[in-house]
């Protein structure tokens, strides 16, 4: 296992729907963060319909979440600068027309380290993940050279690396010592997905909330284990590419 | 090597054309039947290119194998309940239209467990079964939730166990032992394949029929090939998804 | 030219855009509203690019534009009753994805009689209004007969007239005499609009707004004008088909 | 108006659903053959959904109603010579995969006059009529020349002439004076669609059923009204395009 | 009919094929640009099949038909600037992949007036250009609002008139007299054309060859005609329209 | 690990882009050729893309690259026989459409053993890759059955075996010794790739090239370390797929 990326300025990550980034590398972009590079949100979805209560109103859920999504960013230590694609929730596609926004953001947002899901992630069973994944992939080739979408309003731009989340196959460690606490309230400030997709069903201060306790200790643990691979307190886990 | 789920009430098992579900999980689907569980079948496609002989009417293929799939889940202990969604043979696409029907029989059947083909399996070429299988997962995501496709005319339903045949990574078993019988029965209710799909080109009593006894023999001895994995005379593998 | 359909019990109106359907038929809904008739509103896209300045928050846009929309609703006698499809502005298609919604709706809503843009109208340059159109055409088709779309939890309806607006060949008037004030009102009310499609960009006081008194001018004249092809004192004019 | 083509050697009718053809130029097919042409038909879609009998069994339909069209064209004078596309009924797209077999079609069989459905007809509400219609356009276009479709196994074909039924604006007439009750026999051999769409509910011999003898009056007087504005006894309208 | 625009400081002619926009308003552009104005063409499609000859190498002539269209721009009394999308010909479609290369096209160069071909024209079968022009009217409802492609590297644009040929319902005319050799003499620059577009077999000089002079008087017999219904000697018709 | 396929009659081999091929089993083929097989290219983009110089017409380097791999060909002993589909570079898809055309050049060069992109080849990010490899897998799929597009020009065919290479599980070695030469040269055939493919930016005569030198080292040395596999001085590693 390779670990610890050298410093990045710019890091773009791109999630399938808002809170996806925060689980998949929250503390990674936390460190980073702290220690000066810039980072950046790119959510494909809308979010629209991320709850379980069929009363909700859709529109009124998406504003909702993009608030979340940017105080996220700054619980991370960001400056809540988000891009919103704002495809439906759901019903993600890996077109070209999907490409070339998110080439658009990476050649505008110039990131050294992209972040994305697996796309050949096995048994995930999210649609919207696997083509939010093939969109990072795909939107890279595309940013990089200068005859893919001349028609964009910045220069081509080739990132170092791309770190992506719930992989296949692991094969680099983020030591995240430090900021495992910045994950998780980043991860909180997604209220409206306490319940659906935290388990949270109770309201209630924080530090007396057995289900926040108990989300808390999750993802704890599980940060933890990937620590122990590289000999870490905390680390998250990525396949990463360097042949852009 | 996880084996046996508990039994349950419902299972649907979906096919890109009429017989894979009988490769795929046609033992494991006899043995719930024959303690109780209901069993349904939904095929994705009308099969109408599944033949060697370029005289054949595919209208007239379409509905023969109808018939034999009704005729095969009947053999296996259901009572021949068969969604057909009849899209073209070889040409079948994972998209939102495909996606909508599958989630509305989930829904409609409400069913514990799904069977279905692995989209992730390498190295199988037939796209029908890798769409087939996308069409699974992606129709499981979409049936789970109240706001994706609320136009459909049933509840939201989540299933509680997906078992992927033909999987990547095999991970659980369902002893058949006792059960292959069924299994070979339902099988060879697909006549009309018996000669592209089963190698079976001769006419003639099945009792008889050296290409008949052939075919029994590799269809029993990957079943036993399996078994050997679990200590079982006789087992189904597949790949388990329990976080729907 | 024909004139004046009796009063339906039921009526849907189908737009591209937040603020079509009260150009288009806004007074025609008004004066049925007012004699008993439940009108309903089905609106394609979500509106988030109807705006000329650039620093808008699309999704805040969104929120804004379905409160104007369900204001209209109610300014022309209805209850506020608006489904969103909620499909991106500028980008929607006439797909079996989109097809799917508007049969839903048109079985859900049970209308007598539907409103819709021409599809078929010439030298109309927005392409949402023309794949707003086809989705009324094609939506009907599917509505009324019942192999279409089983999955729909509504029963097949089929709608007794169907009024195109904006038609390529009109030949039908419904007099509005009576009800100009009702539908320049429900137009107002799309306020986020009153600039870039209005023509009204200076703040104030309705009536000592030369701007606005202009664009009730110009309503009023265009009602007058139909009127006058029937002898009426305002009229909407539509391509009637009942045929369907 | 111009009227009756000289006698081709070989006509194709391509039509959406089993039964378009007879509507639209059966009678003209009949005096053609009756002369020595060829006729052939193209069906494009598999009349799967042409019934208001929900229990209907749509792959027992299809295959009902291929043998009523092959019927059809025997009744016209024909061979029962049908090219049978399959797409799903009330779902028919106009895409490359589709223009591939009609311009194969095209190719293979050389027609001298193909008839279609005219694409720009406005205010005909079926999208599959609009989708058909433009198979035929788009066809012609890739069977005339040699480099579009080179993969197809028969030589560039360049018809003479195109004759749209469904005009928007006919301004072809064909005498069919004589060929009236082919037409007819042909119509009836439609018999899954006497009643969704001749109005014929009631069972019985045909020359004792009011209903019958009502849709043939309506066919016949719809004949010679068209023959009215060529001073024939009968006739079948057209747009016809020789420019191709 | 209306006619004769004021002189336009730049003008973007938009076809399907090399040679479309000679034929639809070459002599239009010869005109502006004989005055001044700044004239620019995009070509949707490769031309790659434009030949009667199967052993043509189509990527051979793909260059060979873009150096004749620059050079038609030339004798047009351009500098040759041609912006070539590159589809493959025969095969062009109208999706948002190839809107947002038309709008960035209309937003970069920024033009007053727009030429394209009339999306609604009916009975023009080739569907090259009935999508290159709705890829026009699409594009200009693109090019022309903030939020629509912000992505593109140039601000919106707006066009004052778009003027379409071939058109459905011409209602304008420019006065081409004194430029109907300039159209002549860039339509003869597509060489590789005058076969299977322009009838002309023999080779030999221009003013000895009969076809030559046939098509000449073809194309300026046509002008005139279109001239007589506006008092001018020679004309090309437009159908306008200026609500952009 | 198996190695070494009886000498096929006649191969093909399918790249994304020209130079794939090379790369992927040009020592294969290079050995087969000298033992008497004919060998076939099928190149699904048209490489338009492929270059860091953006002043590039896409165009003129289209016919560079088709010559460049045409001589390839011939380096490797084949006759320069190249089946080019000229799908824009960048933005291949696996659709239907191109579907047929793979289908059919297996059909018409019915080749023994066929060669491809793996498209479950995990972390190899071009689209244009993966899509090549899909529309080999269903390219023969299609290719071996007679309902399959039975338009096609050619009867069906089934290839013996399939190598992918880039493979994600490699279990086939083919040993090269002796054909390194030939794969070198054929590679250096692609010279407008030599620096954006090959790192070679210098100009000059190959032998005193500093650049060549290491691409040529890089390339020998990776076929050397396949060759330890097998117990060969160098090889090319594949996926074998002999149930096609």
């Amino acid at each position: 296992m390779d670990s610890n990326l050298p410093l990045p300025a710019r890091a773009l990550a791109v999630g399938a729907h808002p809170d996806d980034v925060e689980f998949g590398c929250g503390a990674t972009l936390a460190k980073w963060a702290a220690h000066g590079c810039e980072i950046f949100h790119l959510i494909c979805t809308d979010g629209s319909k991320g709850t379980w209560d069929p009363a909700t109103d859709p529109a009124e859920l998406v504003v909702t979440r993009r608030k979340e999504q940017q105080a996220a960013s700054i619980a991370l230590g960001g400056r809540g600068e988000v891009v919103f694609l704002g495809w439906p929730d759901g019903e993600l596609e890996s077109g070209l027309r999907q490409r070339f926004e998110v080439a658009s953001a990476i050649r505008r947002l110039r990131p050294d380290v992209v972040f994305g899901h697996d796309p050949w992630k096995r048994y995930r069973l999210h649609p919207d993940h696997r083509n939010a994944g093939f969109l990072v992939t795909d939107g890279i080739v595309a940013a990089r050279d200068p005859l893919f979408f001349p028609e964009l309003g910045d220069p081509p731009h080739r990132p170092k690396t791309l770190l992506l989340f719930e992989a296949d196959e692991p094969d680099h460690l983020e030591d995240v010592t430090g900021f495992v606490e910045a994950k998780l309230a980043a991860l909180l400030r997604h209220e409206s997905q306490l319940r659906s997709t935290m388990g949270i069903a109770r309201r209630g201060a924080e530090n007396e909330n057995q289900e926040v306790l108990d989300f808390r200790q999750r993802v704890t643990d599980r940060l933890a284990e990937h620590g122990r691979e590289g000999g870490f307190a905390a680390a998250e886990a990525f396949k990463r590419i360097d042949k852009l």
